[in-house]
């Protein structure tokens, strides 16, 4: 299992991922999930994955071959690709291709393999925007109204989004929004682990303003978790039914 | 969808259920999904079930039928049961036939019909217990070191619980916990909804001690709602990242 979480807001992105890959409770790995893509100024691309990791890692890995081809086109590369949606176009339709050809392969064994992204950005004069693509090819966007998208076990971290995350939101809150999510997600499912990669991206900007693994232990991602659990407590106990 | 939770505490449990079913988006009905059975001062039993209704309703129906045959036995009926242990059985056993035989109907169409069940209570000398049954009738059962139940739709409301239910939580703190544990599913999963239904039994009262039910609109529950909203986000704001 998965959770990625990314917050499109007035004053830039907060992209978070854990690593935990699983094949089986008994076969755990670290697997980076979070993929950055930049020509600094220009240009800034993050993919998150969620699913199964041969779907993904050959979707990145096609990704990255179309960028390098010497023959790349703004129809092919998601370097040259002249707009955000171009780029989710490029993203999709690689996931789609890749999730059809290794359906194939396992449905010899009646099996089937899938996989989502998200896909955010902005490209110099464009506008910041986030999709989350789905296995098809096809995507959805964040909006104003919902300024945030999650892939993944989703469920348990949704509801302090629901309740904190606003578009003007500013960077440093939308920071902790998106790590107690995480929080609440990794107490509850066991397939979601550390160490974390966190990513901030300002608007305009077109580069990583942060880039940060966070790893099991971390002193300040500890006291984060901990405040919380505090916080919610004494507000449990404050409430009077 | 369904919510149920069960808590089973040093001071007694505490059950709250909701009460949508849905038969896709736009087929949406309010029915009962807590059921009661006591003799006061002998025995007291819950049960709450999620799933298909034909399955629930049929398995209820079937339960109120054997308690009320003049041939029944402490074998068939909850009702003269000799244990909490040989009630989760009937129940158990109850539910895995009537799943088999909406199974068989279903199968013409290659579908399937499934549903579970919070089975709780008290017979006088016997320990208060509290089972999560099966599809197939297998039932696992609370713990001091897991000291509630969830059927349903059970990932929103999860983290609360997690963080503030003990076996020593006493029965209002008990029941401010299943509340706003309802509530972080309420405001995720449409197909959860009001009104809900909240019962409360002392240990070793074998009765009923409070039946409540919450109409949509309920002004506490609303204003309970709101005060975690505010407790939540002012928690969130003390936080320092």
């Amino acid at each position: 299992m998965t959770y990625c979480v990314g917050l499109l807001l007035t004053k830039g992105m907060v992209l978070l991922s854990d690593t935990r890959t699983n094949a089986g409770l008994d076969n755990i790995s670290t697997y980076r999930k979070m993929f950055l893509f930049e020509d600094p100024g220009e240009r800034v691309i993050a993919i998150m994955t969620a699913g199964s990791l041969s779907v993904t890692q050959t979707a990145i890995a096609r990704l990255r071959a179309a960028m390098k081809d010497p023959e790349a086109t703004p129809d092919t590369s998601i370097l040259q690709a002249q707009s955000m949606l171009k780029v989710a176009e490029i993203a999709g339709n690689t996931l789609a291709a890749v999730r059809r050809d290794i359906d194939e392969k396992l449905a010899v064994m009646r099996q089937s393999a899938s996989a989502t992204m998200i896909v955010a950005g902005q490209v110099r004069r464009g506008d910041m925007r986030m999709f989350l693509i789905y296995p098809e090819g096809n995507f959805i966007e964040a909006t104003e109204d919902t300024p945030f998208l999650q892939i993944g076990e989703h469920k348990y971290g949704k509801p302090i989004l629901d309740r904190v995350v606003r578009p003007e939101t500013d960077l440093m809150d939308a920071q902790k929004a998106v790590l107690l999510s995480m929080d609440s997600t990794l107490r509850s499912n066991l397939s979601v682990g550390m160490p974390l990669d966190l990513c901030v991206i300002e608007r305009d900007a077109c580069r990583v303003g942060l880039r940060r693994r966070i790893e099991a232990g971390d002193a300040d991602f500890r006291a984060m978790s901990e405040a919380w659990s505090n916080a919610l407590r004494e507000g449990f106990q404050r409430i009077t039914n």
